[in-house]
C-alpha cells in the first residue's frame, strides 16, 4: 500500500497537472484498469472513456484550487476538497468540488470520484 | 432520492449535532441500516457499533467546523471538509477530516466514509 505522504502527493499532482495544462502528466497517475464517477451520480467511466474527460479539461484551461489540505485515510485512499474554475467555450465556470481517489499497490489512481452537484456550480464571468 | 440541499442540511446538522452536544440529533440522521467507516481503512461498522463513536465523539467536546461549503453530488451522496477538534481526556485533539455520506430515499443516512489520515492529526493544546 502507497504511504499517506505517497497518496496525497498524487493528489497533489492531478491539481498540478491541470495547473500546468499537462493531459499527459495526470493520465499518468491512473491505473490501466482504473475508473471516474464525476459527477458521482453520472455513469462510472474506464480509461477509455475518462481520458476524452481529462484532456478536454486542459483544453478548457481547468485550474483546480485547493480550499483546504489533502485529506490521507487509514487505508488506500485520499481527498482533496477544492474549486475548479474553466472556460467551457461560452463562460468561466467555478464549481466547489471535492474528489476521493482510490489507490492500488503501485500508488496508481484506481478509482475517482468527484463529488459536486449542481448547485456548486457557478457562471462567474459571463462573456 | 432527497434532493440536494436536503442532503446538504442533514451534512450540516451531523456537524451541528456535534458543536450542540446533542447525540440524539446526531443518531437521528442515520437509518437504521446504516454503516460508518471512519478512518477509511479500518472496520465498516452498524449502527449498533458506531452510537458508541458517536457518543464518545460528543462526551469528547468534539467541534466540528467547516473547511469549505459543503459539496453536493448528481446522485445520493454529498460531502464535507472539516477540522474537527476533541478534548481525548489528556489533550487537545485538532484533525483535517473529509466525510462522504450516502444517503436512502427518506433522506436517512445509509453510509458515511471519514477520509483522514494520521498525519492529519495533530495535538494542539497539551495539557
Amino acid at each position: 500500500m502507497p504511504t499517506e505522504s505517497q497518496m496525497k502527493a498524487a493528489v497533489q499532482a492531478y491539481a498540478d497537472g491541470f495547473n500546468n495544462g499537462d493531459a499527459d502528466a495526470i493520465m499518468a497517475l491512473f491505473a490501466d484498469n482504473a475508473v471516474i464517477e464525476d459527477p458521482v451520480g453520472t455513469p462510472v467511466r474506464p480509461r477509455t472513456e475518462f481520458e476524452a474527460f481529462i484532456r478536454q479539461g486542459v483544453r478548457f484551461g481547468a485550474r483546480l484550487a485547493l480550499s483546504t489540505p489533502i485529506r490521507g485515510s487509514h487505508g488506500n485512499a485520499a481527498a482533496m476538497a477544492f474549486t475548479v474554475t474553466y472556460h467551457d467555450g461560452k463562460n468561466l465556470i467555478a464549481t466547489n468540488s471535492l474528489d476521493v481517489m482510490h489507490f492500488d499497490d503501485a500508488g496508481k489512481i484506481v478509482e475517482m470520484k468527484g463529488y459536486w452537484g449542481p448547485e456548486d456550480a457557478s457562471v462567474v464571468e459571463p462573456r
